[in-house]
């Protein structure tokens, strides 16, 4: 018994249909050298931080649950836990611990973290398929820069209304990579889209309450565009309009913002414009609007060598003032890791005691410490009315000491924003800084290796690396 | 190392701890006898439709596909196809069957299709835990008197923005039977609503292609439910106002339509008013707006004795027409079941020549029949001014005879409406026609005495019955 094909298929070029045709068309030799290499070292990053990730609660806990409801067995590593687990609740797992302690990238035009949805679900599937090192990059990018084009395409709305893009966006870009490595037909493909349309979710509500929701957002895209492409593959017919229709992706999740959508921007430039180029490293983990004064304050460590402190001022753009300066006596003393990332006062205080802010500082030991909290107490924030915002989060630091003397730095442009790009080599420094937190360093290097050598390289041989146990409390 | 408890964990009664609360405290012995009767039947009423869904290509390929991600093995039967999936993967499964022939209940409240996402759910983790009869029971109407609520409150906004209730509101229900059977703390079944807020989906889109899409919601929302309680029993943290936050269910999901929302249902009357009760059994596969007009055409059919037919009328609400009658040329030729379920001239012409509308009408070489299409050609359809809708979806069949007779029915208030309520011995009938199709009347009573007899009953027994596989063409 069948079903006759639907009457009303969308005969016309649909974002699905043209997203669809650059999945399967990418050829790894047509992408330009630099942006294969760059696409290696945004791995590595990611792949850094979830070997860090794996020391803390919000890992353990999830992992018991993944467990409990997959019972034994496996065939894909969890990284760092020493254990498999079943495709899906992997890919889950591995992007919690990617994207858990708000380290990873960030692609700045829809305000989404794409490689922390992308990778695991591109790594889980090609790990199951034995599929080359080679075609785990080019479904890597395939995922990219798709996520990233749909992510632009709703200029903002999708914060405004309540739905975190990058889950909410990050099931379709899953579903291309995934589809990539299936090997699936354009027409499948485009299936497998509109399939997704019905798991795509994320919302923003665990802004209200410090949920950990967020972290479950980028694994459960992984999980729902796997699925999403493994059905299309068997013949489930999904939805031809996913982004444009009436009911579909934007309008339905936008509402009256779905105006403001530019939806030329799904698929403006693919294959020419390499979006990933464009994603952006974070050097410090906390949010953004803090980086420039922590470093500042970081940079006045070896002058100011514990000397008495009368007061600080740490001069921002009057646009971050309410998000991490505000109320000025709970930034002073953040209560958890989460607002310890969102405190210009605990930042300054960190960097300048410390010379660094690092994932160190977001350690129980660390925001209670009386001596940084006596810092923080004499943090003042000021508008600086000469800053160039939002183009940078800049910051200064002005240090008034008991004696008098006056230590001040600027950054009035943020490391990582246009101009001062992170280097592929502070990137392997930052992994090395995250690795170490889990790992050796002999471990950390042959890691290394395999994620920059992916391309001539094996996705079993890299997540059985992967999967190794860290040293300190995972075994 | 861990997370802090974060600090705006909100302290007031939410809808979630009211649930909660419900769902923890419920005790089946306090549900009056009625109640419970008429919830196995609602339950009988679903797996007689998914035995009789095991015969289409929807079940076939989302089979093949549900295996294909999980590999073999599995500990949660899919029903009538003699094989186990991994119990997320049974869920989804299991529910495609209940919700794929639109054929299952609905609660009025909200338009929303219950127990095909709360029953599979409930029924899957169950079975893994070998809970008895009576906490299956139990969970099961914890899942339909909080799903048909949280549906009552959006008040039909939900639909006219693009969402698909029976997904994206059966996540919490199923969210709050698996907690149940989890045996959650009241404040551990809070975060469990405010993880299933970032899971939750489901999409209108398939309404414009005709896609499969809508079968599969259900199924998502019970993987969904079931994962974010056992997450919650594990540690994980969810948001605690996940329906009346700021970004909560109703205001991301209904933008200015949350205006209309009336947030006192989702709880009124909990434990004392039984909204499973109100729940609307089928008894035509249809649109509910062609029963009338299907049924009066049944009727028609003994005194019609294949006489030749000059014209028929069918005067159906001026409030249905666009759904049902036109335009009206498609509707006569219905292109696949989907069209055939919704066609005015198709159901009269299949009742007069057939005398009743059953799924067999929804077979190609059904809707293809030329008889059958010649009578849907001759119908015309007529707004009758005098029907009371949407109160009752009511309707008249004329059927004027080349000798001149006048053969006409009217059924002014459809079966099922208020006044004229679907009988347990009607759903025990139809449980029969549908189970007929796949298994032997000895398997199907056995089904229906270990369904009936539930609460004093064994849900792996039953499980197990559910799964042994169809004859016909699943073996």
């Amino acid at each position: 018994m069948t079903h006759a094909e639907p009457a009303a298929r969308t005969a016309a070029t649909t974002i699905s249909s043209r997203l669809a045709s650059f999945a399967s068309e990418l050829r790894l030799d047509e992408v330009p050298a630099a942006v294969r290499s760059r696409a290696t070292h945004l791995m590595l990053d990611a792949l850094g931080i979830s070997l860090a990730s794996t020391r803390w609660d919000f890992a353990r806990a999830t992992l018991a649950g993944l467990r409990e409801l997959a019972g034994p067995g496996g065939d894909v590593p969890v990284i760092g836990f020493g254990q498999n687990l079943p495709m899906r609740d992997a890919v889950i797992m591995n992007a919690l611990l990617i994207h858990g302690l708000d380290y990873d990238d960030t692609h700045p035009g829809g305000v989404i973290h794409a490689t922390t949805s992308v990778l695991p679900a591109a790594l889980g599937l090609a790990t199951r398929l034995r599929a080359s090192g080679a075609e785990l990059l080019a479904a890597y990018l395939v995922g990219m820069e798709t996520t990233t084009r749909l992510g632009a395409a709703a200029r903002g709305g999708f914060h405004q209304v309540g739905f975190h893009p990058t889950g909410l966006i990050g099931a379709f870009g899953c579903t291309l990579a995934a589809a990539r490595l299936l090997r699936l037909a354009p027409d499948t493909i485009a299936d497998a889209q509109g399939i997704a349309l019905s798991f795509a979710s994320g919302s923003l509500e665990f802004l209200q309450d410090g949920a950990w929701t967020k972290r479950i957002h980028p694994g459960w895209a992984g999980a729902a565009g796997i699925t999403a492409a493994t059905l299309a593959k068997n013949g489930f017919v999904g939805t031809r309009a996913a982004y444009e229709g009436r009911f579909g992706l934007y309008r339905s999740h936008l509402g009256p913002l779905a105006e403001q959508c530019d939806l030329g921007l799904a698929s403006a430039g693919l294959g020419q414009v390499w979006e990933t180029s464009k994603v952006a490293i974070k050097p410090v983990p906390a949010c953004h609007f803090t980086h420039a004064c922590a470093d500042a304050a970081s940079l006045l460590h070896p002058q100011w060598k514990g000397a008495p402190v009368r007061r600080i001022v740490a001069r921002v753009p009057a646009g971050v003032m309410k998000t991490v300066c505000e109320p000025i006596d709970a930034k002073r003393r953040p209560a958890n890791a989460y607002e310890a990332q969102f405190s210009i006062p605990y930042s300054v205080a960190t960097g300048l005691r410390l010379g660094g802010f690092t994932l160190d500082a977001l350690e129980p030991a660390a925001y209670q410490d009386p001596q940084t909290l006596a810092l923080a107490a004499l943090v003042e924030c000021e508008a600086d009315p000469k800053a160039d915002f939002p183009r940078y989060f800049g910051g200064e630091v002005i240090v008034e000491l008991a004696d008098g003397r006056i230590l001040r730095h600027s950054e009035p442009v943020n490391r990582g924003a246009e101009g001062r790009d992170i280097s592929d080599g502070d990137i392997v420094a930052k992994f090395h800084d995250n690795a170490a937190r889990a790992v050796s360093r002999a471990h950390a290097d042959h890691i290394l290796n395999a994620v920059l050598g992916i391309e001539h390289g094996d996705t079993a041989k890299l997540a059985n690396l992967l999967g190794i146990a860290a040293r300190l409390e995972n075994t």
